[in-house]
């Protein structure tokens, strides 16, 4: 096992933005022994997961759990409600709302790809990447197909590429308003369970999650949240399936069973996961990764860099995206501070590769923790020779030690 | 972690064909810190496992490791290779040959199910459930296809809901003999690792498997193995992919990461698994397997049981299924087993439901680990009244004590 | 980590008199991280074991709980009660009396060693170490020391070495019998939590335990519990005595602390074993220790091997001595099976090495386990030529099959 | 388990002087399987880790380990080597060797406890409790005992209460230069493999020590290295011992065995202590110590508060004194800051109870682990309104960033 331990002295802080911090409780959960998937046991884990994963995407319609990793999840939620040739609309937040596209391409359909225009003059970085979904060209868009050509609308609800979150209900009310029948189908990958989700109260068809972002689980597991309206279309869509067909895996899962082998051990995680956050409760999670990202915030000022997001309302509380100046390779300035501090930062993908980096404010983390990862991100732009306009680390102190969490360290 | 925890005194026996007994060792493994999946140290552990897994498949061609449980590798196979409408000729061994076939129909294949025709006499069970393939039929099907219809040949290699093997070379001739072009895809999801098996020495073009049986890990991973041929028919194939794909993932693999992010902490373990395998050889491990094996049918024997393998030649060394007498509901003598001695024993699935059960003996076992399952399967039998020939128990002593393995213990 | 796993294929049957095997739910709690020992944590783990280690002895008074294993709590009972020179009556049982004999006498102590005169005709072994403790013999020497010259009474519970119990509360009314204020002591290091145990309502001044038996811990903890009147001769008693001293323990416990570092991840796992041996409650784990203990008789007798224990009145629980034959090593028994088998016996100790092994039949264990601990046992005794009168695998069978548990697996 | 888990987000920062954070890699060492402490495979352990033992303490001479924590080291170092009466000459460091001196006093010893005379004027602190051993004040002492009526030298290399380490050699020369045979016995509890350490070359007659420091075990474990003057010593004195002797350890630990049940689980991960630290090199471990604590001593600095360690040359590298102004209760602010940011730091003990808090920088740390810890008590002194010359964390930064360790993050 040696092989597989690269830090010979102290935790690595691992402040990407997912796969998160696993909490150690969790990784014991997940060394539990793996049990019978058809025996009365693994039953009660079944229910007690779906039923808490229910409490999470804040639903009362069924929660198909896969186990693969989360980009099986987005191909569910397409071949499950659509049929080859199908027009789908999507919008260009980041790089995983593009990924999204392309795979909605390659699955046979035909999605519209739509994104703010323009391009931020200070930054040279593309509009659409520095803010959220604009719920009024959709709204648009759809008003524009009267023959109900576009079969969903398709948004990412936590842009994981730049940390900027996008209005969801906003989305709803501009479809109901357009008066369009098409359904809405949304990424919360790297949102749930740590920025505010409601999948019922929002009309949400299809939400799309990951075990490795707000859960904390290690990647592995991943979750379709279903309203009746996508389980009517799901009875009708042409597009083939089987791994991934919601209809035996919905039945089957009424009595705790799943019909083909789940993933046994990532179940006990998960169980683990929602018992600690169903008892700490949703609105004080929320609550800890606001605090927590508007010290990182602060931080960014303080160092006189651009924030990714340029919407101060749709800021994530997950992760920062942070702009480098111009040329700064902020892979470069991400390697060496992985090398001398033990740091893992999220890399710029796609459009901004190398352009700015990501830190990750989610997970199993504390103000201790964040204090840590800004520590070392101060250094690091210190020895990339970044010239900043003041202390970042500063700022999160005065900022943490000024706005206590409503209850303790464990609200970190 | 209470709830998760159901076996209060003493370690439970799990003795079902998969998911197998996880060592210790992995279990531990699991359990490291997740790391980020795009770092430098991910690369050498997604080198590592990839260079591994093709020892254990014995090729020198590409695996694909899917962070999806098995089914999802049954899927790609057959999308990645074949088109809409693609004729397949698939072979009923059991019930996971049929789940594959009925797959392949789901996902707008034209499967053609070939069987051993009759039905045993004694035990009344089908007679294709109790034998391998008969790789002649297979031969005499495709000679009578000049047009090449037929674009795969799918087999089962160790039917797990059997416990019978099937002679792949011998498939391979057949193909060969019959000088048709169609590819040969075989399932080992249960074989691998614990029976021998030979990619590339045996002509198979894709090799399907899992994480839960031989590798000894938790579910939640699957592979692919491939020929050149495979490759490139997955470059004109025509059913729709992306999570499967074979493309972007070979082509990412080749510098130890993956296109989205990969199951990290089952990694680990399959990392220790390899480790433990390839240290102790494959032929010792085989050989392991079949010793077990020859125990738990003495024992069967002694009872005066049927084994559900009528083929001494061809009896499985991960599993061996036994045939209850007429009246006996095997699963009903499980339960009384499983609630009296905490033996999780696998049930009989499709055809042959009720009517036997699976002693799996794969995984981390050794001697006294089956000893223990063969005593708790006897007393179940006599606590439910089957009256039996001789006590099994004796037997498998008479054989573990007789046939002392190779190297002591560890190869137990 | 490599060099530290000795077993590459199954768990290893450790079926010793102890270290027993531990439940994988208690080395997790072990593996919890390191608390500050001063911290407000501490403190309430701190209590709790204390109050549930008063629980388990049967005790309202102070229980002293030192980071040292059990010999050091033997050590302990003597130095904070006695002075150099006292005269303290000792009872052969065994290896583990005779060990604490020679302590006493090491210690500055006079200790006097009654025994049980006589040999065995049939084994050569002496009487005493097939017997308990003779309460008589107590009580006639005590009538002999008018002058009280003897301070302490010192027994054991069950004697590990032998596998045979004493009636303490027959002790405790030979003392007081024989008008005697001198103090009760007992080891019960390996009968607590396993065997009945009463420390106020026998009338016990000293118990002395450790961690690695029935509590299920590993090695590293043990314990006194006290009375009143011990609490009172220890502060007079001369032996010199710091590390062991318990005023300061007692006084500083009363906060859920420690004078100096307790052993905190012990303590972590002590909890856990409480918390489970509690909520399942002491009768029920002593029922299922009578039940184990009945099939492992049945057993050896049906090889027709003497059991170590002559007065089945007083057979242990927690382990059964097994007699070998004349001529049969039972130490190369031991090794053959250990080599062969993976399965651990304990050795015969002091007068009886090599003429008996011992099955260990406490800890984590189930009917299973202890069908493979017999399987390995009888293989072992047959590659061994020894003749054997039939089967005690067959009779443990009949035994646990024909006597179920009263509720279920959990009671085993 | 659920009550062991106090932290309900992010991992506790726990920057006391000991226990020190346990590497994850120890933690999983810790919870594998007991096995027979007089079973083959524990030979081999045992010899491994007395060898190891042996490199760390840098003596070819045995090495004894003890399962019990280390104030039964201190014990065992006296009543092996000494008899009642005998004079002792101690030196006052701080609370640890005041602690020796009343626990040498209670085993009926006559300590006689030198201490450098004096107060701090700016602190108000003893001027002995911010020295090391002024070793021209011992040999003055001895010259004046002609009669050697003084049997042993004690001393304590690294004071944990205070920071302050002593130069050992130099009381080696200094006893040497009074030609005076007292033998010299060096508390190394929380110095050795944090600290440089020599005890053959240094001359040192008995050095005790602990698992829970530099080891980075959990506390249960302690050790007396000896050299061939204090085995002689041992066979004459006349202190009562059994669970401290050494005769029976040292001649049983020949084979790799313990004469009584040692601490099997805690060995385990000294082993894998031991492996990566004589793996990464004992320099090299040193260095890292060093280079951290002057990033923390640059902090303490930059805050304008007194170092408790008056003496820059003997500045501990195991943990930092750090005083607190007049009229601050050092006590409230820790738990201030235990509250708000889940740090531990050590308390003021004895004499400076509530004068100073003390900041651990050993174990599993590295430069962000200590960056967080500082980041903690710079928010937590401006809670407390303690006016600040300047930013610590701002210092220590500076510090971290301009000395690259010697090779990379390993070195941290």
């Amino acid at each position: 096992m040696i092989t597989l331990d690269h830090h010979p002295s102290g935790r690595h802080f691992l402040q990407i933005p997912g796969p998160s911090p696993v909490p150690d409780r969790l990784l014991r959960a997940l060394s539990l022994p793996t049990i019978d998937h058809r025996g009365p046991e693994f039953a009660a884990l079944g229910k007690r997961v779906l039923s808490g994963m229910q409490q999470v995407f804040g639903t009362q319609h069924p929660v198909v759990i896969y186990p693969a990793s989360g980009t099986g999840a987005w191909e569910a939620a397409l071949v499950n409600t659509l049929s080859p040739g199908d027009a789908v609309l999507m919008y260009e937040t980041g790089h995983f709302a593009s990924l999204w596209q392309k795979m909605a391409r390659r699955l046979g359909l035909v999605p519209e790809f739509l994104a703010r225009p323009g391009t931020c003059a200070a930054t040279g970085l593309p509009l659409s990447w520095r803010h959220g979904v604009d719920a009024a060209l959709i709204g648009e868009r759809l008003r524009a197909d009267p023959g109900h050509r576009i079969k969903a609308v398709c948004v990412v609800h936590n842009e994981t590429s730049t940390g900027v979150t996008s209005d969801i209900a906003a989305v709803r009310a501009a479809i109901d308003a357009a008066g369009h029948p098409a359904l809405l189908m949304v990424d919360t990958i790297s949102g749930l369970a740590s920025a505010d989700y409601r999948h019922d109260e929002w009309g949400v068809d299809v939400s799309v999650s990951g075990s490795q972002k707000g859960l904390m689980l290690p990647p592995g597991i991943s979750f379709n949240a279903l309203s009746p309206k996508a389980l009517e279309a799901s009875r009708h869509a042409g597009c083939a399936k089987a791994f991934w067909a919601w209809d035996e895996i919905v039945e089957m899962n009424r009595t705790g069973y799943w019909p083909y082998t789940p993933n046994t051990n990532l179940l006990y995680a998960l169980s683990e996961s929602l018992d600690l956050l169903l008892t700490q409760g949703l609105p004080a999670v929320f609550a800890r990764h606001q605090r927590w990202a508007a010290g990182v915030r602060a931080a960014v000022q303080a160092w006189g860099l651009p924030i990714q997001c340029a919407d101060p309302a749709v800021c994530s509380p997950v992760l920062t995206g942070v702009v480098t100046p111009a040329g700064v390779d902020a892979d470069a300035l991400r390697a060496l501070i992985h090398r001398r501090f033990d740091l893992s930062l999220g890399t710029g993908l796609g459009k901004v590769k190398g352009r700015m980096f990501r830190i990750g404010h989610l997970g199993d983390c504390n103000d201790l923790t964040l204090m840590a990862a800004l520590s070392g991100v101060e250094m690091g732009l210190r020895l990339a020779g970044v010239p900043l306009a003041g202390s970042g680390v500063q700022a999160a102190m005065d900022h943490f030690a000024g706005h206590p969490a409503p209850d303790g360290p464990a609200a970190g």
